[in-house]
C-alpha cells in the first residue's frame, strides 16, 4: 500500500494550554495540579514512580461521544470523512501533544484505537505496522512510554460470538494474529505490560453454549499468548483484566476469584496477573479495595483500570476517578501489598458525553491524577502511622500461641482439636472488631 | 446429665393432614402430588431417584418465623418456654411426623437444629449425641434417610468473627469440634453427603482483616475436614456452600469460581464438591443455571439448595422454588452433566413469614416438590428431543476440523496461526446464534 | 428539495418465508404460532383485539446490530452508504413487508426511524412530510395500524442535555417541532395513542442541574402537548414512558409513581396515561406486575412495552418475552383492571446481536406474540376459575363491617378509633397468607 | 399494675467515660469531636442549631447485636431475663447517661423502646404512660430533646400483614392506638416532629393483595393522624420515612415521589413532609443527594436518618455515616434548601454486631457527629464560594430571555414554538455541562 497521506493540520489542538504543573493545593487555576508533584518522595519512592499513570487511547481520542440512544457529539477533526490513515495520524499527533501536556508518562492503546481495521486482515496488520513507527517515533520524541497495548478482540463482526471462545477456530486464528501484533508491539515500544481484555469471551445465553469447552479453547489461547511471550523476549507481565458482564451476559473473567481459579486450571497462575478495574469490581459485586486484596493475597496483582462506576447504575459508565475515598482504600491496600511493579494506573476512563470540548479531556485527568496523588498521601500517612495496621496485626496475635501454631503447622488433626476444645472448656468470648473507631481512624488522614 | 424428659405430647401435630400422595395434573386436591409420582421412570430412573428431595430441619422446625422487624408469629409448641431438650424431642417427632406425611426420603439439620446449644461445649457435645440416639431411632421407624448434615458455625457469639477464619485459635478449636460431630454424625446416621457453609468465614470490614491469614486459616480447616473424613471411613461427599455476602459484608466462598479458586490452591479440588443454592447463586450475580454449569464443567457438582431469591430483593429471602421456567433449566444442565450423584435437592427455604398456619408447611413443599417433578418432565423432554444438543454441536462443529483439532492438541503456536490466518486471508463471518429461536423452542417443552 | 429517489429494490427482502400463521401447540414449524390465532375468542373477546400487538420500527429495522463494544453486524441493504431517503424507502417496505407477513394489526414509530433526521430542523421536518405519504400507503395497502408514534428526542446532538429540560431553550422549540409533527403524524394515520418517553430528561450529576426547574420545564412541556392534542382534534392518549436511568443517570419519570407525583403536580393526571415497560419496571426495582398494578390503582394504566430486561443485568436488554410465567402475571392485572383500551403490546425488543439472520427476526417476534397469546390463556383461566380473586377477596372481608366502613367512610377519628382499641380489648391474630398455596394455584394454570 | 420496680443499679453504666468534648482536627482523642464545636457559628448559625442530631434509642440501647444468623452478642445487663419494666427503666437511665456525654441535643424513639409491649393493649398503653414520665424526668434533668417520637407497627405479630393497610380493620384501630399515644407522646414531650414509617404497609405478593384499597386505607389513615395533630395542637411536623423493600417485598412508600404521589392523591402534601434515610434512598436505586433534592424541589423536606447503607450490599445496614463525600453533597443540597427546619439529623445506625463493648457507642457516634460537621464545613465553603451555584445559573441563563420566559409563562403553544424553530432555523449546539471540572472542584472543598 503506498500513498500519500495529507494530515489535514500538525497545529497544536490544544493551543490554548499549557503544560499542567504542579501549583499546590492553593492554587485557584483548575487546569494546574494541587497534590501530583512528580518529583515529591513519598515512602522513598518519587509520585511519578509510585503513579505511573497512563492516558487510554481509546476513550479519549477515539471514542466520538456516542451512546445506546445518540450519536456522536464530540466534533473532533478526526471522526469526519476522509482517509481513515491520516485521520489515523492526526489522531496520534493531538494524542502525544495531550500526553505532553498533562505530563503523562505513559499511555496505553489497543491496536485498533491506533491504526484502522482496515477491509481484511493484511490491511490491519499493515496499518498497525504503519502506524507503530509513527507511535515509536513520537515516544521517542516525548519521553511517554508505554503503560500496555492490547488487541481489539470484540469490535469487529467476526468476534460477536467471541475470539478464543468463538465455535468457529478460524476466529481463533484471526486473534492469534492481532495478539501477536500487539503482544509484538508492546515489545517493540518497550511496553511495561500486556493485557488481555476478553470482551466477548463469554455467553449470553447457556443455550447455545459449551462451557467446557469454551473453557479449554481460552486455556489454550492463553497459553500460546505466554509461550509467545517467552519466544520474543518480551519482559513485561501478562495480564487478565476481569470484568463480569457487558457486553455479553457472562464473561469467563468474571472476577479476580474465577481469573484465579482459571489460571490454576490451566497452569498459569504464575505466567499471568491481574489488571484490575474499579468499574468491573463494582459491578462484579466487590468493592475495588476487595479485589485488590484478592488479588495481592494470592500474588496476582498487576495493573489497574482506574475509572469508577456510577453506585446507582448497573452498567461500565468508566467515569474518571474522583473519590478520595475509595483511591485511598486502594492505594492502601496496594502499598501493603508492596506496590505495583510494572503495574500503573491506566485512566480508562471517559469523558461524560455532554462534556463536549478540548478541554473537558484536561479536566477530567487532572482530577483523576491529582485525585491519585492525594490519595497516595492519605494511604502513605496511614501506613506511617501505622496504627492501623497494628490493630489488624494485635486482633490476630493469639495465632502466634502454640496452638495457633500447631494449627497452621499441620501438626494436629480434626479429632485431637475437638478433644482439646472439650478437655480445655474452651468459652472464647467475642471480641470487639471495632470497626467504627477503625473507620474514624480512616478519616484522621484524609 | 441425668433427668426424666416430659415430652408435652405425642399426638400428631398434623391430625388432619394424610400423607400427600400422588394424584396427576388434574387433581382438586391441593395437598396432593400433581407431577411428583415417585416411582415413574423418567430417563431410566425413578423420580425419587431423580429428585432425592430432603426438608430443611432448620427453616420449617426451628425458625420461629421472626424477622429484622419483627418477632416470632408462629405458635409452634415447642417454641415457647421449657426444658430445650424435652422442647426438642417434641420436635423431632413433629419434624419426622412431617417427614413422613411429605414422603421426603431424606432430611438435613445443622447440629443445633437437632439439639440444644447448651451452656457450654460439653453440653451442646451431649445434647447432640443424646438427639442422635433419637433421630436415629425416628430414621429406622420412618425410613427416612439423611442427605446431609452440617454444623452451626455461625449462631453462637462465638462464632461473630468467623468460625476457621477467626482471630482467636480458641474459635477454631470449638469450631473443629462442632465439625468432628456433626461429621460423625453424617457418619452414623448414613449420611450421603457432609456440608460446610461459611456462614462467617468472610469479613465486614477489610480494615480489620488480613485476607492472606484467613485463607490460609480455611485451607487448614478443610484440609482437616477432609482427613477426619477419609480417618473415619465415612463414604460421602465433602461439600462447601458458595454464598457472596450475608451475614457479612463478603464472604470468602463467593460463588462456585471463588471455591475453585481456593480448592485448587489447597490441594482440595478432588475432595469437596459443591453445595449450590438458587439464591445464593443469583445474590451473586449468576444465574442458577450458570453456578450448576460451572460446577459440572469443573467436577465439583455436588447438590443443590432448591430455595430461591427474589429478583428484586437483595437479600436471601430463601423462598420455596415455584418457578417452572428457572427449575427446567436447572434441571437441563444437571442432567446434561450426569445428574447430582449422591447429592440432592434440599428445600433450604422458609415459609412467607405471614403462612403462620402448620399446613402452610405442607402447601409449600408440596408446591416445590412438584415444581421440581415437572422440572425434571421438562428437562427430560428436552434432553429426549435432543434438538437444543444438536444445535450446540453443530454450532462448534468446526473445531472438529484440521485446525480446531491443531490448536486444542497443541500442535501449533501463536505465530504459525497468525501467519495462517495472514496467509489465508480468514474472513469469517458471524453466525446466528439463534437465541430467540432456541428460547422459543424451550418453551415448547414446558 | 426535489430528487428523483431509485429504491434500490422492490423485491421481497423475506422471499422464502411466508405469512405466518396458527398451526397449534404441536405444530414442528417454528415459524408458526402455536398459541396466537388472532379469531380465537377470550373472555368475549378475540385474541387479536385482546393482544393488539405492534412491531417496533426502531428496533427490528433501524437498529444495525452495534453495541457499545462493537460495530454494527445486521448486514441489511438499507444500512450501508447511500441516498438516506432511498434508504428509508426501502426500510419502509421491508418494514411493511414484515408487518404483514408476521399478521401484526399494528406498528410503532419514532419521527427519525420513519425519516432521516436531515441537515437542518426543516429537512426532517420535510423528510417526514415525505415518508408519512410513503407510510400512508403502505398502511391503506396491507391495513397495518399505528398504535403510537413518537418523536425521537435524545439522539440528536442537540438533546445531549435534554430537551425539555435542556437549559437553552432553544431545544425546547425544537422539541416542539419533532412533537407537534410526531403528533400530528398520529393523528393523520389514525393512530390509537401518542408517547412521550424523556429519554434524555434527567441529569448525569446534580452538581449542573437545577432540578426544580427542570421540573417546571417538564411540566410546561407536557402541558403545550396536551393542549395541542385536544386543538387538533387527537382522540388517542398521551402517554408517557417511565424509566428509571440509562442515557442518563437518572431519568425524571423514574417509575410509575414518580410520573404519577409529577401529572398530579401539574394538573394532568386526567390527560396523560402510562406506556409501561417490562425492563424499565425491573431497573427501576420493580416486577413489572407491580408497575401495571399501581397503574391500574391510579387510572393510568395506557399501553405496555413487552421487551424483557435480563435479571442479572443493569441495563436495558430489550429483549423478547419468553417468560410465561412473567406475562400471565402482568396479563392477569391487566384483565382485572378491565384490560388496555386503546392501547397494546409493543415490541420495543432487539435481537441479541448474535441473531444476524433475517429470519431471526421472525423467530423472535412468533416466539413474542405467542408467549402473549399463551399468557393470556392463563390469566383468562385465572379470571375465570376465580379462586385466586375469590382469596384476596376474603381476605379483605372484615373491612365490610361496621368498624370498617366507618373508618373508610370518615365516620370515626383517632382518638375514637384508640378508645375502641382498648374498650374493646382488641387482640387480632395474625391469619395466614396462604402465599405459598397461592403460589402453587397459579403453576396450576399454566 | 401495681408493683415495686427494682431497678438492678443506678451507676453510671460508663464510668470510664468522661463527656465528648471538642478538641479539634489534631487531637488524638478518638473519644473527641475533631470538628463539631457546638457553638462555632457556620453561615450564621450555630453548629448544634445546624446539626441537630439525634441519638436512636432503638439501634444503641435496644438491639441486642443479633441478626438473621446469630444471636445477640451485645451482653447489655438490660437484656438478661428479668421484670420488663425495670430494665425499661434502666435502659432509660443509661440512655440518657449516653445522650449527655455524647452531648447530642435530642433523642428518637418508638413506644416500644421505651416501654415493653405487654401482654395486652392495655398493659402497653399503661407501660408507655409509666415510662413517659421517667423520660420527662430525664429530659429535665439532662435538657435532652425529642426531635421525634414513632410507633412500632411491625414489630409484634398482629402488624404482620401490615397496620393501616391489614386486611382486618382491628388492627387498623389497634395501631390508631399506638400512634395516638405515640403523637401524644411526642407533644407532651416537646418533640419537634411525629415520623410515621410503614414497616409492614406494603406486600410480600400481589397474588393476595388489593392495592388499591391498601392505598385507600393507608390514606384514611394519615388523615386522620393529621386531623389528631390539629386537635391537639401540636406544633411538630409530621413526617413519613420511605424505604422500597424490607422487610415485605414492596412498601407503599417506596421513595420521595411515591410518597409525593400519594400525598396529592389523598390531599396531604401541604400536612405530611419526608424523613429521608440514606440507605433507604440507595435501596431505592437513589443516591442520598437525589432524595433530598427531589423532597427540596417539591417542598417536602422533614428530617434525615443519616445511616448509610454498603453500596454491595442488598439490605438495609444501618451503618453510622463516615463518608465525607457523600454527606457533604446532602449538606450541599440541603443547605441550597435553606436546612431542615424543624428536622435533624438521627442516627438510626447501629454498630456493626462485632462492635462488642459499650465504648463502640462513643466511637460510632463521635464519628458520626463529626463526619456531620465536617461535612458541613465543606458544604458551607461551596456556598461560600458560590462557584458551582454560579455555573448553574449560567448554565440556564438562556431561560431569562424571550423566549424561555414566554415558554414557561405560558404566553405561548405547541405550533407557535415549532414554528419559530422552523423559521428562524434553530441549531442549538451541545454546550460542555463540565461535570469533570465541576467534580474536581467539590474536592477543593473537602
Amino acid at each position: 500500500m503506498t500513498r500519500t497521506l495529507e494530515p489535514s493540520s500538525t497545529d497544536p489542538f490544544f493551543p490554548e494550554i499549557e503544560s499542567v504543573r504542579f501549583a499546590g493545593p492553593d492554587t485557584d487555576d483548575p487546569l494546574a495540579y494541587r497534590y501530583y508533584d512528580a518529583d515529591r518522595i513519598v515512602l522513598g519512592r518519587s509520585m511519578r514512580d509510585h503513579l505511573r499513570f497512563a492516558v487510554c487511547y481509546w476513550h479519549s481520542f477515539c471514542w466520538p461521544g456516542d451512546d445506546v440512544f445518540g450519536e456522536g457529539v464530540f466534533a473532533r477533526p478526526w471522526h469526519g470523512a476522509g482517509d481513515p490513515l491520516a485521520q489515523a495520524e492526526r489522531k496520534l499527533e493531538v494524542a502525544f501533544e495531550f500526553f505532553s501536556k498533562i505530563g503523562a508518562p505513559f499511555y496505553t492503546f489497543h491496536d485498533r484505537d491506533l491504526a484502522p481495521e482496515g477491509a481484511s486482515l493484511a490491511e490491519g496488520h499493515e496499518n498497525l505496522a504503519h502506524m507503530l513507527d509513527r507511535a515509536e517515533a513520537a515516544m521517542d520524541r516525548t519521553g511517554v512510554g508505554l503503560l500496555w497495548s492490547t488487541a481489539n478482540l470484540f469490535g469487529h463482526p467476526r468476534y460477536a460470538a467471541g475470539a478464543a471462545t468463538n465455535p468457529d477456530p478460524d476466529v481463533f486464528a484471526c486473534a492469534a494474529l492481532q495478539v501477536r501484533d500487539a503482544l509484538e508491539a508492546a515489545h517493540r515500544l518497550g511496553g511495561a505490560n500486556y493485557v488481555l481484555w476478553g470482551g466477548r469471551e463469554g455467553y449470553d445465553t447457556l443455550l447455545n453454549t459449551d462451557l467446557a469447552r469454551e473453557n479449554r479453547q481460552l486455556g489454550r489461547f492463553m497459553n500460546l499468548v505466554v509461550e509467545h511471550k517467552h519466544k520474543i523476549g518480551f519482559e513485561g507481565a501478562i495480564l487478565i483484566e476481569p470484568k463480569p458482564m457487558e457486553p455479553t451476559k457472562h464473561q469467563y473473567d468474571f472476577d479476580a476469584a474465577a481469573v484465579h481459579a482459571f489460571l490454576q486450571e490451566h497452569g498459569l497462575e504464575n505466567e499471568i496477573r491481574l489488571n484490575i478495574e474499579v468499574n468491573h469490581a463494582t459491578l462484579a459485586g466487590h468493592s475495588f479495595q476487595h479485589e485488590i486484596a484478592y488479588a495481592a493475597a494470592h500474588g496476582l496483582l498487576g495493573s489497574l483500570d482506574i475509572n469508577r462506576g456510577d453506585p446507582q447504575l448497573g452498567w461500565d459508565t468508566d467515569q474518571f476517578p474522583n473519590s478520595l475515598e475509595e483511591v485511598s482504600l486502594a492505594w492502601y491496600a496496594l502499598l501493603q501489598a508492596g506496590g505495583l511493579g510494572s503495574g500503573g494506573f491506566n485512566f480508562d476512563a471517559k469523558l461524560r458525553r455532554q462534556s463536549v470540548e478540548p478541554v473537558d479531556l484536561f479536566h477530567a485527568h487532572v482530577g483523576g491524577v491529582d485525585i491519585l496523588a492525594r490519595g497516595l498521601l492519605v494511604a502513605a500517612a496511614m501506613i506511617e502511622d501505622g496504627a492501623i495496621a497494628e490493630h489488624v496485626e494485635q486482633r490476630y496475635a493469639a495465632w502466634g500461641g502454640d496452638l495457633g501454631r500447631s494449627i497452621l503447622a499441620g501438626d494436629t488433626d480434626l479429632a485431637a482439636l475437638a478433644d482439646l476444645a472439650l478437655d480445655r472448656k474452651l468459652d472464647p468470648k467475642p471480641v470487639s472488631g471495632r470497626q467504627e473507631a477503625l473507620e474514624n481512624r480512616i478519616n484522621r488522614y484524609r
